[in-house]
């Protein structure tokens, strides 16, 4: 059976992968309907080029329309995802507009929370993040978590690639500063205590996913200058003992996430990038403090981060049916 | 007065940049005595080029030598120091070798302690770091410190430079991942506990210069594809209550501290690189746990990190004849 399925933002660097994915996972032979905010375009879908409109009201009158997965920014979300919802299509928004009031899921972890017409795709860092600390969590209960992020510049799309390029400010397509041999310590809008935009998702998307508000969790955000893939220093307390041994096991055993932990084998950016798991490594029992531990994890941002699991809710969702 | 001063690894990053710097501080005049561990070579001093001498044990009979910088690694330092040093020259070692055993100098802390012929130049990371903390510490008491670094490849020298353009793992000079548009976590050999010696370094090192056992501490040493400035994000919790006013009032005083701390205005490599400062922003109250706080330092690692340092210590000595 054919499902009738958008994809809206179809032409951007997370769009494109959403078509790979679909391609790679089996499920290109659905009825698609491609969208970008931009002019009319195309796309390659199973070899065969396929028009991509510009997006309009008329996308609310496709007939049986039954998915639109979003791969665009909030402005766009917030002007169509619930006139789409409200006509019975289920929304899966990859933007950070409706994630404080609507589903928030990782497959992996609470596909059964997937219910409602609105479902909404995490933060590309909190994934990563989460999709290490889930199982750790279940297991010894998280008390405390300390991330410091190192994010590609993929994440600010194909401007953000472009300017890993330029050298004069002046230039700059995306960032308000190089980026090119040069680290950006904040991604997003500073608030009034001086978090940024992407650190107070991480810290808010944390613990929805976790289903758990008592975990204490502080983030800085930063970007580095590499094209591809999000890395994160996690530093975490655990209520309950655990070792090394049993964090390690923990980890080898959830699903979608790769150990690497060995002193000649460390989970890398270079390794991990159009790879569907998540690579967790130097997991190091912190000396300093109580039931403290020390881990590196690094995801492919734009695939497990954004795409990936976009597709991942969406064949959920088609299983379910 | 001209001072006879012995500068060995002359030719390699660390010791252009001291030659640097000795003309920037007008300290340019005195007697040099150039060597590196290679053949024979010269360096540009005072707009003359100078000759440099392979490194042998003729170093030991340079008659009334004052003062040596051993702008080299563990085993050179190994193998000359001590010797040096019994024959009453004054030896400022860039290396590891003797950091335990002798006294740690950064000369805005701690120049007093600064007796005896082996004085050591702390680690690149761990000089920035500190150069944030050490009147934080004094003010309020660290009680808990998580660094996570963001270290650049002039830290491993010439070959790191090199490494970063290089694609192929094959044809790496010094690292053993491809560093560019990668992350690798880790720097020097990786312990029992899984720590790496950079990581092992920063605990060690910490404690000492700030002359204070009970801080806890750990750390997380990433290298990143940038060519100069090591950035850390550091996460530290005091024993007495502090705003981030007093914070911010207290680094604003401190000797050789900039800070950058508003929402439009961050530490970032492209603006430490080349200069004396180590910049600190994204002062943050960590919201999560109590006395806790977050901050971004940025500090040029040849500079700040390795040779100026190394320099102000000779300085420092100079003054006190």
């Amino acid at each position: 059976m054919k499902h009738n399925i958008a994809i809206v933002g179809a032409t951007g660097l997370v769009g494109q992968m959403v078509i790979k994915i679909l391609e790679e996972r089996g499920m290109s032979d659905n009825n698609f309907f491609f969208y970008s905010s931009g002019k009319s375009n195309t796309v390659i879908l199973n070899g065969k080029e396929r028009e991509v409109l510009p997006l309009t009201k008329k996308i609310l009158k496709i007939k049986k329309l039954e998915f639109a997965l979003f791969c665009t920014g909030e402005e766009v979300s917030k002007e169509y995802v619930k006139k789409l919802a409200k006509k019975g299509v289920i929304v899966i928004d990859f933007s950070s507009y409706y994630r404080k009031e609507y589903p928030l899921i990782i497959p992996e972890i609470n596909l059964d929370q997937a219910k409602g017409n609105i479902l909404c795709n995490p933060n590309c860092s909190t994934t990563a993040a989460v999709m290490a600390l889930h199982s750790i969590h279940k297991m010894f209960g998280l008390k405390r978590i300390v991330y410091s992020t190192y994010q590609a510049v993929s994440g600010a799309g194909k401007a953000g690639l472009e300017d890993l390029q330029i050298d004069n400010v002046n230039n700059l397509k995306k960032f308000d500063s190089v980026i090119k041999n040069n680290i950006i310590p904040y991604i997003g809008e500073i608030d009034k205590d001086g978090y940024s935009h992407e650190e107070n998702k991480m810290v808010f998307e944390t613990k929805k996913i976790l289903n758990d508000d008592k975990i204490n969790i502080t983030a800085t955000c930063v970007r580095v200058p590499i094209e591809n893939c999000h890395s994160i220093s996690i530093n975490f307390q655990t209520r309950a003992q655990a070792t090394i041994a049993e964090i390690e096991e923990v980890l080898k055993k959830t699903e979608g996430v790769k150990v690497l932990n060995k002193p000649n084998c460390f989970p890398m950016p270079i390794d991990a990038s159009g790879g569907d798991d998540v690579l967790v490594g130097r997991i190091r029992k912190d000396l300093s403090a109580i039931n403290s531990f020390n881990m590196f994890v690094v995801s492919d941002n734009l695939r497990k981060g954004a795409a990936q699991n976009g597709v991942q809710i969406l064949e959920g969702l088609i299983k379910k049916k």
